[in-house]
């Protein structure tokens, strides 16, 4: 592997913070990452995607490959010429949106086919198709096809489940080959069944990726019991890699993450919860459409440097969202990734200090506080 | 009118390039005024919207009386502060707005009495109204309550419109009062009867406003009648204060009315027109949700330095736009209200240099080769 390097700089406690270094740039760790679907952060320009602080987006293999297509986002260069964002990407593997194409799927040992959500139209996901899919994005880092259940589920379906996965996370590493400046990263399966977990551990390292991801997480089963697995599973990777929490997620399972040893993350939430109102401040959520801000001069949060809290009050936030104004999306959006984005700044410096209980300690002492008062 | 002055710096047959000065930024004419008609230009942040080059804008009474309501923006510190747009804010009065509420509204010598689009909630626009409400807002230019009769229309009606306007002028005039470094404007009427815009005009004078619009056209006549009113209107009207052609328009209306002597503009094209996958370029009109631009590599200009043209292929625009992801309606709007306000630039300079003729001959000429050849 050349070109793709990870380095931790300091530990606190199971969380560390370092550097993944790549030939489209550095992505700080820990790292959220905000997801841009197809082929754009919703509401967002790259250029204020960057401004946020993102160092790297997500892209979905399963929307791009049914639209615009793959090849053609080859032909046009690649997802990060088409899109106008230079710096890392890392698509998913498509696994986990056809697996939520129930009744619209068929699962095999070779792969699934799937109609489109988008004109019926018939495809085929398989690891080998999937690889050649996020190679003609250009990812700078793949992810294994693999399978994802949907819990609850017995632990004989999870196991059966992850096995599948393995096998195609060998044929995903055979698929992939060699890219230099590029990364592969396998995907820990298991639910919530500590013993599938190590099991799949193992099978992950005797093939050995660049990263290591935690799937199967994040999809109902509650946050007590991602903990109770995130207690263990970090721990079961190896240390010198990257370890990716998929899909995860409020700024409080974003924590508790890292204090487990999750070092990479990505959810549609901040993006998701902007386009609907919720903003996610220090002090917890903020309902914009509540009509309580509708005569409020004050931002969303007086110690926010975003360009919605320095410019604008809560009164023209509301005002923008009852309109049904694309400006609501946009400002709330940025707010929101900014936000997400200073948390992760806020975590990184605190481990880098020894100081992670303290932050971790004030973080939620904010968030009992709840929002500012009505005025 | 302390604060408030207009200056011409040269003309060019009958158009005219210059300057109007208002406490809150110079306004260089012609100007085309985007339309921020609920305190948002759609899809843009201000900055980008005065990045494009526009120095003022336009808000709706109506709109803004409704939701979120003129003595609740005046209450959050006007409308500038509100929608963080600090330069010049042109308010139109609500009356046009209020006229095409069909079957809605009832018109009385007192005003229009008319139910919200929104709730339903009754509510009066008469000229005191209208004055009262631009004042909350902190508008920049005012515009007289007038009413503004669909055509066609017999010339009785439009003289009996016209002349009810004209006692609205006075009223509004009146009500007014003198508000330094704020200007009114009055609006002739008359439809496409020449006799009567005169009879108009010379009321209006009589009356005196900083500035005078040409109302009443762009709502159906057709781009021939409307010039032909042009040829004649602005010459009726004082010569050393700004002419305000209102709701015009399309690249070639501009062009054909700063030939005749306009010196201000707005239209909500630009806007509409990009949330409906509509760009406007030198070349004419481009619908990027055709087919033919879903492989092509190159921008919607090669010449235009907006963003949209800067960054992004015609690919891309149509995915996106066919995705129906926010980021098509931001690209398409910057780039379209980019286009007109370098068309106004254009207009600008070579009225300065005595070209406008040749300026406009290479504007159609440019038109008339139409959009590039699909690759």
């Amino acid at each position: 592997m050349t070109g793709f390097s990870f380095s931790i700089s300091a530990t606190d406690g199971r969380a560390r913070t370092g550097l993944i270094t790549t030939p489209r740039g550095t992505i700080r760790t820990p790292a959220f990452m905000p997801v841009g679907t197809a082929g754009t952060v919703k509401a967002m320009l790259p250029d204020s995607v960057a401004a946020t602080g993102a160092d790297i987006i997500l892209g979905n293999t399963y929307h791009l490959m049914l639209r615009p297509g793959a090849e053609r986002v080859a032909r046009l260069g690649g997802l990060h010429r088409f899109m106008n964002w230079e710096r890392p990407i890392l698509t998913d593997s498509g696994g986990f949106q056809v697996m939520s194409l129930a009744g619209l799927r068929k699962l095999s040992e070779e792969g699934v086919t799937f109609a489109s959500h988008i004109d019926g139209s018939r495809h085929l996901l398989s690891p080998e198709r999937s690889m050649e899919i996020q190679r003609l994005l250009g990812s700078d880092i793949v992810m294994c096809f693999d399978e994802c259940p949907a819990l609850p589920a017995t632990d004989e379906a999870v196991a059966r489940s992850m096995r599948l996965s393995m096998r195609w996370a060998d044929r995903s590493r055979e698929a992939f080959g060699d890219r230099p400046g590029h990364a592969l990263f396998g995907i820990q399966q298991g639910g919530v069944n500590l013993e599938l977990r190590a099991e799949s551990a193992e099978a992950l390292k005797r093939i050995g990726f660049d990263g290591y991801a935690v799937g199967g997480l994040a999809v109902g089963e509650g946050q007590e019991a991602m903990f109770g697995v995130l207690d263990h599973a970090p721990g079961m990777l190896p240390a010198d890699r990257p370890r990716y929490l998929m899909g995860v997620g409020k700024p409080d399972d974003i924590v508790g993450a890292v204090e487990r040893g999750i070092d990479m993350m990505d959810c549609v939430l901040p993006s998701r919860s902007g386009r609907t109102g919720q903003a996610w401040t220090r002090r917890g959520q903020v309902n914009i459409k509540n009509a309580r801000h509708q005569d409020d001069p004050r931002p969303l949060d007086e110690d926010c440097t975003c360009p919605a809290c320095r410019s604008y009050s809560r009164a023209y936030l509301h005002h923008v969202f009852r309109a049904q104004e694309i400006i609501a999306s946009m400002l709330l959006t940025w707010h929101n990734l900014h936000y997400f984005q200073e948390l992760m700044a806020g975590l990184r410096d605190a481990i880098s200090r020894g100081q992670l209980p303290a932050f971790v300690a004030a973080f939620h002492a904010a968030r009992a506080e709840g929002d500012i008062e009505p005025i």
